[in-house]
C-alpha cells in the first residue's frame, strides 16, 4: 500500500520514558522510580481537580459538551476576554497543529529559535511548511527579526516559547510585546507560554498578559494546564487571540477533542490556587538546590525561568550515557542530545527526588 | 489576518446537544433531563472503569505513556493480533483523520454510501480531498463497487460503516471481505465497526473479525469505547490492520494523543464482561419496544442493528420541528435533517427514558 509521499518525512516526538517502562526494562520497583523528564508537576495532582475527577467518573459515557461552556468561561473570566477570544485543545500542542495548518503550506512556513520546542517543525512537516530557525540557540530577538526580514514571503508564523524550552531562558514580556508590533499583520505570532506561570513568579518582568495579545490582532497566547495545573495526563491547553483568529482555528477543530473528565479537572485546577502556590514555591526553592549543587559540581547550567534546569556537560562526558547511566538506577531525565546539545534537561522535583539526582550525578560527574 | 483558502470551506461536525445546555436554555432541571442524541451508553459507565479512573486520578500529573503498552496489548490479545498492528486514537475519530492525511490529498478522495458518519467527509475536507458518495442512502456494495470502478484513480479511501451510523442498517460480513478482496490493492478500504458489537449480538453473520481485516492488507478495522463501552466522554478508539498500514499511520500520530485517565478506563472496560452484556440486553429489548411503539404509532423505521432507531418522519411532520419540542421537554434527540432526512434518530435509552420518549412523541405523532 502507498502513502502520500509527505508521510515518510513526518518524525514523531520523542517522548519521555515513562515510569512504567523502566520497572518493565530495568527492574527497579516502581516506588524507586523517579521521573523528572517530562516537567510534570511533582506535587502530583491537585485535591480540587482529583475531587472533579472523581465527581465526573460516572459520566463518563457522556460526551463532553463539544461548547466547552465552563471551561471557556472560567479562561475568559480568568483573562478578562471574551469567550470567543478562546480555544481548547488536546494540550496547547494540538493549537499548534491547528494554526500551523490555517496559516501554512508548501510555499511558507515557520520561524522559531535555534532550540526551542520540538513540536513546531514536527507540525510544520504535516503541513508541508518550511521550518527556519535561527543561528542562535537561544531566542535572539534581534537575529529573529533578521531572518523574518529577509524571508517575508516565506515565513507564515513565528513562534517565541516564553520561556524556552527544553533551555528555559526567558525573553522580557516589554521586548515580546515590541517584537509583535514590528511583524507583519498577515504573519502570527505565537508565543507559547507553557511555562510563563513559573517565570512571572521569578521576575514580573516575564510575565506576558493573554488580553494585552488579544489587542494585537496577529498573535496568540498558548497557555497548559499539563505543568503548573498539575494535569500533563488530561491533555488540555488553550489558545487566546483576537476573535478572527480564533474562529478560524475553530474551522480545523475535531468535535470532542477534549475527553470529558479532562475538562472537568481543568475548570477545578484554575481554582486551586493553594496548589499553584505550592507548587511554584517548592520549584524555586528546590531550583536554588540544583543551582548551589552545579555550582559547587563545576557544572555548566542555563539560569531557568522554568520548572526545569538544563545541565550542559563538558565533552569529557556523554549526554546519553549519563541518562542512561541515570536510568538503570531508576531515575527518569531527558537527554538533549536529539536537539543537537549535549546536555540534560532535569524536571525540578520533590526535595527528596532532587537529592536522590544530586547524590547519583555526583557519582557521575564529579 | 489572511487564513490557507481551504480553512474557509471546512465544516465542524454538529455534535448532540448535551444536557447542560438543555438546563440553561430551556430551564429544565437536570433530572428531567434525557439525552438520547448521541448513541451513548445509558447504562452509565461500568464499574470496572470507574474504579480505574479513581485509581489513576492522583497521576494526572503524568503524561501518559505514550507507547500505550497496556492498551494496545488488551487489544492484541482480544483480537489475536500483534501489537503491531494496532493503533489507539482520540476516538475512532482520530483514526480516520490520520488515514485521510496518509491517502488522501487534492488529487484523489473517499468513497462513502449516500447518508453514513458526516466526520468522513468532513476530514476528506481537511486534506482537500474529494468525496464521491452514492446515490443510494444505504450501503449498497454494488453501486459502491461501480461507483469505484468508474472512478479508481480519484479514490484511494473507501469507506463501510458496518452497521451504519446514523442509518442502522448492516452488510453482512462474508460480503464485506469479499468485497475488500475485489479492491485494488492500493485502495484501502476502512471498516469502521462502531456499532459492529451490537450488530453481531442481533444477527452472528454481521461479525467482523478484525484478524481477518489484518490478512487483507488492504483495509483496517476501526472500534471504539464510546458505545458499548461505556466511554463517549474519555475519547478512545482503535485501529487494527496490517503492520505497514499501522506503522504509516503512526507517522500523524501527535504523542499523548489519548489522556492516561482514559486509556487507564479503557483497559478496564474491556475486562468487564458484566457490563458490556448488560448494555447489549437492555439494547434489544428496549428496541423491540421502539419497534412495538412505531408500528402501533404508525411510524416508519430502519431495521437497526446498532443502539439507536432512526424513525422516517411522514411529510407533515418536520422532523426539526418534532425534535426542538421534545428538547423544551428536555428529551434530547438527533435531528436528521443535516443529513438531507426528514428523520429522527433516537439512542435506545433505559426502560423509564424510552417510555418517556414514547409517551411525548405520541403526542406530537400521534
Amino acid at each position: 500500500m502507498k502513502f502520500n509521499d509527505y508521510v515518510e518525512n513526518l518524525q514523531n516526538y520523542e517522548a519521555g520514558k515513562p515510569v512504567e517502562l523502566v520497572v518493565r526494562e530495568y527492574g527497579v520497583k516502581e516506588d524507586d522510580v523517579i521521573k523528572l523528564a517530562s516537567n510534570e508537576n511533582p506535587l502530583g495532582t491537585g485535591k480540587k481537580a482529583v475531587k472533579a475527577i472523581y465527581k465526573m467518573a460516572k459520566h463518563a459515557n457522556l460526551y463532553p459538551d463539544d461548547s466547552m461552556f465552563e471551561l471557556k468561561g472560567a479562561l475568559a473570566d480568568k483573562y478578562g476576554v471574551s469567550e470567543k477570544n478562546v480555544i481548547i485543545g488536546a494540550g496547547s500542542d494540538q493549537i499548534i497543529e491547528f494554526l500551523i495548518h490555517a496559516k501554512c503550506n508548501e510555499n511558507n512556513g515557520i520561524l522559531t529559535a535555534g532550540t526551542t520546542f520540538s513540536m513546531y517543525g514536527i507540525y510544520a512537516k504535516h503541513a508541508k511548511a518550511k521550518h527556519f530557525s535561527t543561528a542562535s540557540k537561544f531566542h535572539d530577538l534581534k537575529e529573529i527579526k533578521e531572518l523574518y526580514e529577509s524571508h517575508k514571503d516565506e515565513i507564515s508564523v513565528i513562534f517565541l516559547c516564553v520561556p524556552n524550552n527544553p533551555l528555559g531562558e526567558c525573553l522580557d514580556a516589554k521586548d515580546v510585546i515590541k517584537f509583535i508590533k514590528s511583524i507583519d499583520d498577515d504573519t502570527l505570532v505565537v508565543i507559547d507560554a507553557a511555562y510563563n506561570e513559573f517565570a512571572s513568579f521569578k521576575d514580573k518582568h516575564k510575565h506576558i498578559e493573554p488580553a494585552e495579545i488579544v489587542k494585537l490582532k496577529n498573535a496568540i497566547y498558548l497557555g497548559t494546564f499539563s505543568k503548573v495545573y498539575g494535569l500533563g495526563g488530561l491533555r488540555v491547553g488553550y489558545g487566546v487571540a483576537d476573535e478572527k483568529i480564533i474562529s478560524a482555528l475553530y474551522k480545523l477543530r475535531p468535535p470532542f477533542n477534549v475527553a470529558n473528565l479532562s475538562l472537568a479537572a481543568a475548570v477545578a485546577a484554575l481554582q486551586d490556587k493553594k496548589f499553584i502556590e505550592k507548587t511554584i514555591k517548592n520549584n524555586f526553592k528546590e531550583m536554588k538546590k540544583y543551582e548551589k549543587f552545579a555550582n559547587a559540581t563545576g557544572i555548566k547550567f542555563i539560569k531557568s525561568y522554568t520548572n526545569f534546569i538544563t545541565f550542559i556537560l563538558d565533552e569529557s562526558k556523554k549526554s546519553s550515557e549519563i541518562s542512561q547511566k541515570l536510568l538503570e538506577k531508576g531515575l527518569i531525565v531527558r537527554d538533549l542530545k536529539g536537539y543537537g546539545l549535549n546536555a540534560i534537561r532535569i524536571t525540578v522535583g520533590l526535595p527528596k527526588q532532587n537529592k536522590r539526582i544530586f547524590d547519583e550525578l555526583r557519582k557521575l560527574l564529579g
